[in-house]
């Protein structure tokens, strides 16, 4: 039987000596591990490419071994993502606020690290490191729960991180990756409440649901995106289709990516043909309601409950025309995964309309929904992007790895 | 079977509304409810004489019965309760960031309601009340499902709260109460992930861990204080009995009441018999270590391993004699329950390294841990004293009833 606990002691063991790290000890660990990459990349390339075959031989789908995949510069690229969290500024130790009390009581609120941060992913190398990263800076003790396809790579860039993090003085087991990559492994971690402060699924809708409805310990829900664009009646045609168009293709498999199209039918007849036009340039397949059809033609296939509802990460659209502007927030609201949610419109009420009724981590008036990520928004590096309410909402960067403590300091005081 | 869905539903729809309610509306609502809880309080002193009555025939204990059991006076507090949460800030709307990137588009983070909140709790009928308020003001429709034995009471309660929020034009539905108060409900409501945002259980230790057990719905933990002070050597020893007489006696049945006290060996023979001279005054029962009985004497009783894990709510101690600060710290993150925790020292280091040291909400350098508390900390009303790490961490008021999200403008702007 898998057994959890000595892994979940040991890590907030570590989060102790974490906690307490200065800033240029944290660094110092990243630079070495980013250098690290580098001159170890010939063994991590060799258990890559083992792990790659292996994959291939199982029938493992093209897409996913892809992802899998690395090689001298995906692997420049990892390093030179440690050295830019390195960059980032510190969260830990940040005053928020304070005050002096009547009575004389100095309260002030200290950002500090959460403690042990569970991360669930599937078998990408890269986010063995982004996150270990990130939570290194943000002082936190990672446990890495990684896909079982790249755990021979996992295997080599979990050593790597250890010894660079123990060469800096740091406990090694702020970074550790669970060898065992079956479902019970991710169920021990899911039930690790006490032991792992939160747990952080990163991948498809299916491993986020299982999370969510498994975990004892508090799960952020990231980076399921089936975001939308509505088009309203007094929108900018040509703006309209360049975003679309962005939102669209520039890259189709990421979680802020547009799925769904919503176009007030006032402008529809304009609108849909020269959108079909620039969007058959990347062979997208369209997907519509019986209006969209009827303006487009027999090469759009109709749209299904689950078009709405489906997260395509693909050169797929799907397009409805609508009443109103109401129409179309009642149609996002029942199908928005609360990501990134844009208007296009020239109105001023139908902008403050739509992102006062839309509840999403970000709503967007005339832009794509591309732009939602940290680095973006100013923000650095993330973790993922958060649709969930609590805690954190959009982008995750290390603020968002931490949480908060009082300390109040007194003089013998004592409650009437 | 209990159907949870038309309630969760018809919460998200009145939540909507709430949301782009004014601040007008709302304290306009928060007043009525004020207003007609006096005018109404005959036909709640009713029902909650008829709720005693049962609550005493089935053999209730009587403290729990204290707290099922209202009078005038006690509905004037509620209802002072009701007006100071009119008089506080609203936070929805606040703007707490913004920039414009260089791109041009102009990012701003925004204060919004969570959405729909969830309140499981026990027989107490004001928290029927407090905790309406406070998601009325914060933007957010409450679904309250307390305890069995204040039902009765309870449905007066939420009836006139529904009326008057109907009175002051805002949705009834922000507030329900579920007359079902089976295990079925509340187990309803723990699995109501996406029709409710958050559940937030109030009430003992075992009410909680099943919230958090099997809840899919986020649930941030309140409440549960197993309370240390910490008396360091270099402490002042009058000071010190002062913190320890007020932590445990000044109300010894609240979350944030000492439960047990670690002293350093070194002032152990000088302060346990001032301490235990002042105790008596209230008769409190001292379960002490093997050090502290021989101190102390047979009128202590032995402490056992329960006893420093336990959350007396009592006029019972538990102390321990330690060797130095380390075991103190070390006897802290065994049995803490991360709420509040103090050290008595004059000694600056030690000061220090027990508030770095220490993971908990609020720890505390010669002051009483009664201080942790919404009011004493200058932030107004709260729901309760999160010990969770995530999203809300300690008293958690208005601001820590919302959420974020990002809107961003831009003049057509795409992704490169």
């Amino acid at each position: 039987m898998f057994d959890f606990e000595p892994i979940g002691i040991s890590a907030r063991e570590a989060s102790r000596g974490l906690a307490s790290a200065g800033t240029e000890k944290k660094n110092e660990a990243l630079r070495l591990i980013a250098r690290e990459l580098i001159s170890r990349k010939r063994d991590i390339l060799d258990q890559n490419r083992a792990d790659v075959k292996a994959a291939e031989a199982k029938g493992v789908k093209s897409t996913l071994t892809d992802r899998l995949y690395l090689n001298e510069k995906r692997i420049e690229g990892i390093a030179e993502g440690v050295l830019k969290v390195a960059d980032l500024g510190d969260p830990v130790g940040e005053v928020i606020s304070g005050e002096t009390r009547p009575n004389g009581l100095r309260i002030k609120k200290v950002r500090v690290p959460l403690g042990v941060v569970g991360i669930i992913y599937e078998s990408r190398p890269n986010v063995t490191v982004d996150a270990a990263a990130l939570c290194l800076k943000s002082g936190n003790a990672a446990i890495l729960r990684g896909g079982s396809d790249a755990i021979g790579t996992n295997i080599v860039l979990a050593a790597i991180m250890r010894d660079c993090v123990k060469k800096a003085g740091l406990p090694e087991n702020a970074i550790q990756l669970l060898a065992d990559t079956s479902h019970e492994s991710a169920n021990a971690l899911m039930h690790a409440h006490g032991l792992v402060d939160v747990l952080i699924p990163r991948g498809g809708a299916g491993l986020i649901r299982s999370c969510v409805e498994n975990s004892t310990v508090p799960v952020i829900e990231t980076g399921v995106g089936n975001c939308h664009i509505y088009v309203d009646s007094a929108a900018n045609i040509n703006m309209a289709v360049d975003i679309i168009d962005n939102a669209k293709t520039q890259r189709p498999g990421v979680c802020n990516a547009c799925e769904t199209v919503l176009v007030h039918r006032d402008i529809a007849e304009e609108l849909l043909p020269k959108l079909k036009k620039r969007l058959d340039a990347h062979r997208v397949e369209i997907r519509g309601c019986k209006i969209t059809k009827m303006i487009l033609g027999s090469s759009v296939t109709d749209a299904t409950e689950e078009d709405w509802a489906t997260e395509y990460l693909d050169y797929i659209l799907a397009v409805k025309v609508v009443d109103n502007i109401f129409d179309a927030v009642e149609h996002i609201r029942k199908y928005s995964t609360g990501h990134s949610e844009c208007i296009v419109t020239d109105s001023l009420p139908a902008a403050e309309e739509f992102t006062s009724a839309i509840d999403a981590a970000a709503v967007y008036v005339n832009a794509s929904t591309r732009f939602t990520d940290g680095f973006e928004f100013g923000l650095g590096a993330e973790i993922g992007i958060s649709t969930a309410k609590l805690h954190a909402r959009g982008p995750m960067g290390l603020r968002e790895l931490t949480t908060v403590k009082y300390i109040i300091n007194g003089s013998g005081q004592i409650r009437q």
